[in-house]
C-alpha cells in the first residue's frame, strides 16, 4: 500500500559535493526563537550540501540560572531555532539532517520536576485526583574536560558523575497539512522526540511537507536516561554544526534515524503500544524497501535481532525507536 | 505505604554457604510438564543455598523438527519445568534464583509467525476485521563451536548469523491468592517475561506467595531482540544450573533482577504505559529503601541514568525491566 | 476464522421445557466462599433447564455495617458463591444464564474508596509517586418500598436518592486451561464484569471451559454509574433465581448477553481500546453468524447504531459491553 | 490546583438579553472552507449574545454523491465552515454555544469505509502488517418527512430504518499555543470530538485561547452509533442556527455541554483510559466549584450515578464524555 523507498545511505555515500558544501551562519536573538513547529518566514536559507553552523538556547529559554529560581520564569517550554528553509525541498522529498558537531554551550545544566509532567506523577494528560508532586529544580554543574556533568541530591549529601552524551530534543519540520505544533510535541514531522540518536555521527529523515522543509531545533540534552521519566534531562544550550540535504523523490511517513552501525525507525504516540506498533511497521518496510527482504522476513528477523529504545514517555506523545545492526541486514539495495 | 527493603546483595554476599550446598538434580518426563504457574505438588525439595542442575524443553514442547511440522502439533505453549519447593520459603519472604549456567540442549532452534499473536499482527487481545497473517515456521541450525544462530530467509537466499544469548523466557512461583496462571503469562509472580535479563550471572528476585515458593522454569532462548516482536525468540531447550536462596522477612511486589553491575525492577502489564510506571515506582523504592536516596531524587536521578528495557510485546501482559547502573547509586546500605 | 455460530434465542424460546424445571436451593455459610474462578468442587448440580435459588454476600463479605469498621476487616475481596455444577455442560459449550430475579438482601449498600483503586486514583496497575487518596466509607441506607438509595455526603450535608437497579457484579465460570482467577477480575470466562446488563430479564452467556461448567456469582450491586470510577457500586448481598441452559457444541471466545431488545458482547482488557476491539470483533461475529449481514455490513451498520457501555474501569481488566438493539437487525437465522 | 468556576447555567438564565440578539447569516463558497482549527481571518464577527445562520459541508465536502465515487475525489476531511470572531471573547473566557436548530440539508448520507480507519482496522496509528480492509461506500436515503436514514446491505437485501439526530461531528475554536490543528482532531479546543450532545437545545462550552476565540463547525452527523466504530457517522450537510455567548473571566480547560437535565465534561486524548480520566477528574471539578460537593463526594457520588458515552475511538485521539444528571446533585451556586 505503501511506497516507501529511501535510499539516502547511498546519497549520502555520493560525498564529493561535500567538498564545496557552504557554510551558513545563524544565531538567533531572544526574539527570534520560536515555540511551534509550523509554516513560518524562514531565518536562512540553505542549499542541499550545505552545512549550518547555529545554537540553540536550553527547554526554558536559560532563565533557568540559580536554585532559587522556579519554573515561573519560563515564558515558553522548548524554544526553537528557525525555521531553516532548504532550497529545493518539496512536499515527498526527504530532508536529510547529518548531525556533524554538538557541544554544551554551558557550565551548567538544569534538571526539574514540573507538576502535571512526567511518567509516574500525575499529568494533564494522565490526571488524577492526588495531590500534585512539588516543583523542584536540580542543577547539574558540567565539567568539559571529563565530558561529565554532575547530579547532585537535594535530599542528601551524595552526588555522582554522569557523562555527557549531548542530543537534540527537538528536530523536525513544518508539519503536514497546515498544522502547527507545540515545541512539546513529537510527531510524524518529528519534533520533540527526545531521542538521544539524534547526537553527532547520525543521520535524521525527515518527511518534507511544505516548500523548503522549514528544519527547526531545539531542546539540548547534555545527557538523558532512557525514558526521561522525571520530565526532563539534564537541559542544555548547545553549539551545532549540521549538514542538510535534500533526498528528491522520496517519501516517507515517519522520522527515520541512521548511524554507521545501524538503522532505526521512529514511532510517536499513545500508548506507548502504538508508538511501538508505528515503528516497527516503518522499519519492517524500510528493510523490505532498501534491504531486499520480504516483509515477513524482516518481521522474524527484527523479533531475533531488533533493538528497541525507549526514549521518552513524558511528552504528549511517547516515543520508541526500533532499530536494527546493518550487520544482520543484506547489502543496501 | 510500602515497606520494601531488600537486602538481597547482602546475603549474596555471604558466600561461604555456598561451598556447603548440596546439588539437586531433577530432569522432567513428558508427563512431568506444567501449563501454569499455580500451587501444585513440587516435584524436588530444595533447601536455601541448594543448587539444581535442570533442563526445560522448548516453547512448543521440541515438537517442531522440520520444516513442514505446524503449529498443530503444539500440546501446549510454554511446557514448565517445576515446580520445585524451596524450605523454609513463606508468604512475604523474597527467592533469589541466582542463574550459575545456562546452555542451548539442541543443535537447532525454532521460530514462528503465529496467527493471533505478534506485536504487529492483529492479536487474540488487539483483534481486528484484517485478514490474519499466515503461519510460518524459520529453523535456526545454531553452531556451538562458534555460539552462534543462523537465521536463513524464506523468501530469499538470505542468511545471517545471529549470536546466542541464552536465557529463560518463563521464571517465576506459584501466584498470590490461590490463582493460577497460564504459563504464556508474565505478572507480579514473574512467568513469561522473556526476559534476557534472566541469563547466566543474574540473579532473580521473586515474591513468595505460597509455603516453599514454588519455582518454575521453562520457554528457554538462544537469543531474542527487544520487544520480541514476532510473538518468538529463537526457541530452545535448555540446560541449566541455578542456585535458589530465601530472604525471609523481606517482600517485593514484582520481580527483581540484579547483575554485577546494575539493577533491575520489572513491570508487567497493559498497556507499555502502565507497565513502564510499574517498573519504575518499584525502582524508585528500591532505591530509596536500599541506597538510601530519598524519592525524589531517585526520580530525578533515574530521569538521567535509567535504562528501559522493553523485552516484550506479544504476551498477555507486555513487560518493562528499568534499571540503573550500581556506579550511580550510593552504597548500599 | 472464528466459527461462531450461537443459537441460544431459538433454544430459549423452547419455552416447554421450563414447566418440568427443578429449583435447587443452595445457601452458603462463611466457610462456603470462594475468592477464585476456578476448577474446585462443586456446591451443588444443577441440570439444564433447572432454576437455581441462591444468595450473595456483598463484596466486603458483608464486614462494613458501621461508620467507624474500615477495610482492614475484609478477609478478601468479593467473597464468591459457587461454584455449580452443570451437568452434561463440556468445554465448546456455551452456558446460558437467565436471571430470573434479583433482591437487594440488605436494608443498607456501601461504598468506599480504596488506596490503590479507582479511575482517578493512582492504583496498583496504574501507580505514581502521588500521595494516595485517604480511605473512605459512605453507607447508602436502602429503602425497599421505594426502590431507592441514598447517597449521603460526608463533607457536606447533601444527601440524593438514586434508583436501585441490582445486578451481579461477578458471574462467571472456570478458566479454561487450567487457570484460577481472582474474583476480581474479568475475563473471557466473565468474571467481575461489574456489567448492569447482568440483571433481571437477561440471559448471560458463558463459554464452557471444564466439565460441568462450574458457574459462581457474586459481588452484588444495588446501582452503579457507568464506570464504577470510585471503585465500588453501592455493594450489597443479593437473593438471586437464575435458571440454566446448556447450548451444546455452540463454543463462544466471550461472554455475551442478550435481553429481549438487544444482543451485546463483552470484551474485558487493557487498555480500554482493546476491551473495546474485542467486544466489537465479537458482536461483528455474532451478527455476520447468527442474523447473516456480511462482516463488512455488520460493522458498517454498528458504526450508526451500536451502543457501548463501559462498564467499569477499574479492576485489573476494564469491561466495554458492545451492543445493538435487535430491531436494526435481520430476522435470526 | 485549576480553578474552574463556570456559572455558565446561571448566565444563560439571564434570558432578557435574547430579545436583542442579533442575527448573522453566513453560508461558504467552496473556497472558504477551512481543514484546520487555527488563528486565521475571520470570515464574520459576532457579538456576544448573536444567533448566527450558517451551513456545513459533508465530512468529504459533498463530493460522494453517486456509488461509483470514490474516496479518491476528497479534496480534504472535515471542511469547515469558519471562523467566526466572538467580539469580546479573550484568553481565559470561555464560550458558550447553544445549538438552537440543526437540520439535515441533503436527501442522502455517506457512510464508509477507508483504508486505515477504523477501530477495528489497522489504522494509521495503529499499523500492523495485515492487509487493509477494502474501501467501501454505503449511501444513506434520508427521509424528512419520518425522520429517519436508511441503511442498504451492500452484500445482502437487507436494509433498515436509523431514526435522525443530527449533530456537529466538528465544533472548536482556535486551538492555544500558537498550534494549528487538522479538522479531524479533537483535543481542548473541541474540534473532531463527534459527540451526539452537539445537538440542538444543548449548549457547548469551549475555552477561548485566543482574541475572538474564532469558532468554526462542520461534519454533520445525521445519526451515529456509539463510537463510531467504522469511522465514519451518516455523514451529511447541516443547517445550524446556533447562538454564541461569552462567559468573561471563567476558564475551562477542556470542552464540556450542558443540556436540561444534565451537565457534560469531554476528555479528549489516547488511550481512552486517559481520555475517560481527563472527563473525569474535569466532571469532579466542576460539580466541585458550581454545586459545592466535595471533591471525594463528587467522586463517590460519580461512581454510583455517572454517565459514560464514548462518543469516538477512529479519530487521531478518542473521546469520552462523562456526566451526570442534574438530578443527582445539589443546586448551582
Amino acid at each position: 500500500m505503501r511506497k516507501l523507498s529511501l535510499t539516502a545511505a547511498c546519497l549520502l555515500l555520493a560525498a564529493p559535493a561535500l567538498a564545496q558544501s557552504h557554510v551558513v551562519q545563524y544565531h538567533p536573538g531572544p526574539n527570534d526563537l520560536k515555540y511551534t513547529f509550523a509554516t513560518a518566514p524562514a531565518v536562512a536559507h540553505l542549499k542541499s550540501g550545505d552545512t549550518l553552523e547555529t545554537n540553540t538556547v536550553d527547554c526554558f529559554g536559560n532563565v533557568i540560572q540559580t536554585p532559587s529560581d522556579t519554573l515561573a520564569k519560563v515564558k515558553g517550554d522548548n524554544p526553537l531555532t528557525g525555521p531553516f528553509y532548504i532550497d529545493g525541498a518539496e512536499p515527498g522529498d526527504t530532508l536529510a539532517v547529518k548531525i556533524l558537531d554538538l557541544q554544551v554551550d554551558s557550565n551548567q545544566g538544569v534538571g526539574a520536576l514540573a507538576p502535571g509532567f512526567g511518567a509516574i506523577n500525575t499529568t494533564n494528560y494522565t490526571p488524577m485526583l492526588n495531590a500534585p508532586l512539588p516543583e523542584r529544580i536540580w542543577l547539574y554543574p558540567i565539567d568539559h574536560a571529563s565530558n561529565e556533568a554532575t547530579f547532585k541530591a537535594k535530599d542528601s549529601n551524595f552526588s555522582v558523575k554522569i557523562p555527557l552524551n549531548p542530543f537534540f530534543g527537538c528536530i523536525g519540520v513544518a508539519p503536514a497539512g497546515g498544522e502547527a505544533r507545540s515545541s512539546i510535541v513529537p510527531a510524524e514531522f518529528g519534533g520533540n522526540m527526545d531521542a538521544p540518536e539524534v547526537r553527532a555521527g547520525n543521520t535524521v529523515y525527515l518527511p518534507v511537507n511544505v516548500a523548503g522543509a522549514l528544519l527547526y531545533m531545539g531542546d539540548g540534552h547534555a545527557a538523558m536516561g532512557d525514558g526521561e521519566v522525571a520530565g526532563t534531562a539534564i537541559e542544555v544550550p548547545l553549539r551545532a554544526r549540521v549538514q542538510v540535504r535534500v533526498i528528491k523523490g522520496q517519501a516517507i511517513h515517519w522520522p527515520r534515524v541512521e548511524s554507521d552501525q545501524a538503522i532505526m525507525a521512529v514511532g510517536a504516540y499513545r500508548p506507548l503500544d502504538d508508538a511501538l506498533r508505528i515503528a516497527f511497521t516503518e522499519l519492517v518496510q524500510w528493510i523490505h524497501n532498501d534491504y531486499g527482504l520480504s516483509d515477513l522476513d524482516a518481521y522474524q528477523l527484527l523479533s531475533q535481532a531488533a533493538t528497541i529504545h525507549l526514549t521518552e514517555m513524558v511528552d504528549p506523545n511517547y516515543v520508541v525507536v526500533a532499530g536494527i545492526d546493518k550487520k544482520y541486514l543484506p547489502a543496501h539495495k
